[in-house]
């Protein structure tokens, strides 16, 4: 394989026009996408034309003459196309920690008699973490636990709620079979909630085809929604009459402006939205998705799979000391490839100070997000090109890669 | 009082410079900076520059380089300085609604042999819906009660864990005393949140001074932080390490990047932030933080009251049919004056028409937010005007003013 013909993919590429689409800096192998996605060139003049006139010329008109208040409702329906779910299932608010505990609390108002809500070590931590504060909040009622993956389907026992999985593991990149466990879940009667964050625009997502009970995910990776971009909730429909907000804030009340004292859900999903949205920030997440939706998901996935690949043989081919750290299966594996090595924090420091932009997880995950709307093909292979030279100069021993900083 | 009078009152108004830091439409009087801030003019660009440099160019780097990680704590520490807090007793994440539920369920772990959250009817209603989705969750250990502000003071009993109230209130504008309120629950054992929305940057405001043990509030109204801004959360320090956040999110853990599986509370206020902040709202929410820290507080009190004694004033003097809905005394009175008229809505369309903008709260509210960094004391004139002459045409009348929007 060699430079040529990786040329040649990219000019065979059916999603090569997206590329174009996107502000990228000179000088800069992108393959982060997976944390933060890179800036749909849309976004600055729709943000711009946010503030200057529907904030500061509309003013308080712009929640109905700019259909601000529609937005979480508008935005999930788009979302709703990219993850198999219906329109009226998906509303885009909060942050992707407070939907998963939007969607954990309404989960175990389904399952009452049951304690347990499951959910799988190493998960992002988020996950854990918001269950951890849910169970503390329920004074001992609801207790949480956390197993190794292999271990989950024997652990579905009847007093499993909810098991909350992330469907595309932040690390390693490692698919979960979204339809057979959530198979097994309802079989032992519990609820399922995806973690969607590095799914939703990665790759072919079907909710209702799986018959999923809940998801969310996340704006700012995939759907390029911007730093800290609004996240979103799905709730299946034959559960949203059912489900009294634990989150019940004035927006997802049946009728917000009567200002009445007493709570009643609103219709459907319209009871997981809490607080007033950030316009700004739904504006943005808007235009990555606009964009999004324009691509096919099967040219995405396709081309996810073989950038993947790619990755895969030639650092395979051109690196020793490293291990793979994701499936190599492309069928398993999310739109990522990770890499393990002892010192990978200040290799992966030394590759972004030549402009190869990947991250590192803690201990040891040299990690390279593939994101196929604007990530080329010739783009892996400059990356492990310079992932060679720094291993043949030992320039990752320096001083200035040893340093942790704050976010990394 | 004559239009020459009231001119010679903005030329000698020591904030007249803050005016021409805004961007207002032509022609409007814009009298609704109590439910969305006007733009500073400072902010378009700031945000512009985010989102291209900082997003665009920077992408990831920006969490470090650019300092996206610090922006809820150093965002905390301007509002402090705005509510007499201490920087790091303040952290500036998620909506209102949110952190209402993050400073209850605190609250109710440091009382925890006590069963009643407390607040007042006709509050503004995500109070008190928050309160109830707390209850619901709880499963009966905690039980919400509203009741008319007269009768809090006899209801602190030693069942009480937390009295939640607004320091001023949304439709009226009626201040709380904070210092006897806080004393009195105090003295009854039990805990204080205070809801800032309609004070912060309006007012004022000493929350150690009077010994709070939580506040929240709102971005987007006196602080001018955009539609949808961030709000934000005090903790009195004393409070911060007794309290496991119920939303325990990652950002709010004391080693976020450590991807740990059992979380563990972040150093002091940290613990309370949950998800990953939107940045687009933090940088909006900036500019109009450190705008309006240029001024000085006792300045925009004084005139805040001198605009509410001239709307009172003029209407009183030039209208038939109102009622005073808001305190005459400016010492009990926060930054707005409300009318009552039982046609109400259809007034404050005909208003809206021509250019004056307030807005209505239901059931017959027509409320007027005075802003003193941009409101002039003829703003208030031409309102009075313009509502005369409304009610001389019986214009309001028009069926086009009849039919209730989605947000009023």
């Amino acid at each position: 394989m060699d430079l040529e013909t990786i040329r040649k993919m990219d000019a065979n590429d059916p999603l090569l026009s997206f590329r174009g689409r996107f502000e990228l800096p000179e000088g800069v192998i992108y393959l982060d996408g997976n944390s933060l996605g890179a800036l749909p060139k849309a976004t600055a003049a729709r943000i711009a034309d946010v503030v200057s006139r529907e904030w500061g010329q509309d003013l308080i008109r712009s929640w109905n003459k700019n259909h601000w208040i529609e937005a979480p409702r508008r935005l999930g329906g788009k979302i709703a196309r990219l993850i198999g779910a219906k329109p009226h299932e998906v509303v885009a608010a909060d942050s992707t920690s407070i939907n998963v505990f939007k969607a954990l609390s309404a989960a175990i108002q389904l399952r009452p008699d049951r304690t347990t809500i499951l959910s799988e070590t190493g998960n992002f931590p988020t996950d854990a973490y918001m269950m951890q504060g849910l169970a503390k909040l329920s004074g001992g009622r609801i207790e949480p636990k956390l197993l190794p993956a292999a271990d989950i389907p024997a652990a579905l026992d009847d007093q499993v709620a909810v098991l909350l999985l992330t469907q595309t593991h932040y690390k390693t990149g490692r698919l979960h079979d979204m339809a057979a466990l959530t198979r097994a879940a309802h079989e032992a009667g519990a609820l399922v909630i995806w973690d969607l964050s590095h799914s939703a625009g990665a790759l072919p997502v079907d909710l209702n085809g799986c018959d999923a009970d809940f998801a969310i995910g996340c704006g700012y990776k995939y759907l390029n929604g911007g730093p800290g971009a609004p996240a979103f909730i799905f709730c299946a429909e034959r559960h949203h009459d059912q489900v009294f907000p634990a989150l019940s804030g004035w927006l997802g009340h049946a009728d917000p402006f009567a200002f009445k004292d007493a709570y009643e859900p609103g219709a459907g999903i319209d009871r997981f939205q809490c607080g007033t949205p950030g316009i700004l920030g739904m504006a943005a997440l808007e235009c990555g998705l606009d964009l999004m939706l324009e691509a096919d998901m099967a040219a995405i996935r396709a081309k996810s799979q073989a950038l993947g690949d790619l990755f895969i043989a030639l650092s395979e081919a051109r690196l020793t000391g490293f291990e793979l750290a994701s499936p190599r299966d492309a069928e398993r594996r999310g739109s990522q490839v990770s890499i393990r090595h002892a010192q990978g924090y200040s290799i992966m420091q030394a590759l972004i100070a030549r402009g190869v932009i990947g991250d590192f997880r803690a201990p040891d995950i040299l990690r390279f997000g593939l994101t196929p709307l604007y990530t080329r093909y010739e783009d892996v292979w400059l990356a492990i090109e310079a992932l060679v030279e720094i291993m043949q100069t030992a320039e990752w021993r320096e001083t200035r890669f040893a340093t942790r900083s704050a976010v990394t």
